[in-house]
């Protein structure tokens, strides 16, 4: 395998995390995904403090990951919806499930399931690659240099 | 959508998070990944502070996610290897950087793309259900109960 390193400030890997790394951060899009848009809501599940959750979610929503809604005026209620930005995370919290369910999960197995609508089934997605639709798994990927590693900056 | 609420405690994101949330070792795992083995070699690259580095070395051994391995006697040099269970963060690692790649790259595009060896093209993996092949996105999966979600621990 070629060794290719990025420094931290190119890697998509290390701005992702950047975004999403902070813990309770992970969680309140868990819950976003799972159907959890209401500050209550969010704040009962978690049990996190309600100035923590504030905070991340407005940062969040400075992000463009969430959008904020208000839904009750008296008293003013604000729910917090996945923007398509905020979708397309869907995979890494699929992918941080996965990996749960099968190394981390206690002897009854997964806590919970996903239901794949097309086919209407408990689905366990896997990667596959877009080209020839065949699995991609970390002994048959190998990293290349892209467009936007900047010469000189890399180790080999 | 269902609104299951998992407690923190019993879900795979969360317990996934435990284990791999730590800014420093998800970057230390896409080194990995990347083919980056040796302690000085990741301290260089991470320019991370080396008991930092080894403290976290440590949890991962210790979660038996890498194992460590001398490769040189006099001095001393240590190398630390994916296990299975440590390959199995795979998925995790490329949609981190799928998502990094679409919105929060530079102008010149992705810093490293993925070579498949299977079929030799640059990939895009996407997620696909294991029982149809169609992909599997947030707008067409929802969560169902589990085997591992106590009775009386959730909210709808």
């Amino acid at each position: 395998m070629d060794e290719i390193s990025a420094s931290t400030y190119q890697c998509s890997v290390a701005r992702t995390v950047e975004v999403v790394g902070e813990r309770w951060t992970m969680l309140i899009l868990r819950e976003a995904f799972l159907g959890v848009k209401r500050f209550d809501h969010i704040q009962r599940d978690l049990g996190i403090a309600r100035n923590i959750l504030s905070d991340r979610l407005g940062k969040l929503v400075d992000q463009g990951i969430l959008e904020k809604r208000q839904y009750s005026e008296r008293p003013a209620r604000f729910e917090y919806r996945l923007t398509a930005k905020g979708r397309d995370l869907h995979p890494i919290v699929v992918t941080l499930m996965q990996w749960g369910d099968k190394h981390a999960a206690g002897p009854d197995g997964a806590p919970v399931e996903l239901v794949h609508e097309a086919c209407g089934q408990t689905t366990t997605p896997l990667l596959v690659c877009d080209g020839c639709g065949e699995p991609v798994h970390a002994l048959n990927v190998h990293p290349a240099r892209g467009p936007g590693l900047l010469a000189g900056s890399t180790t080999a």
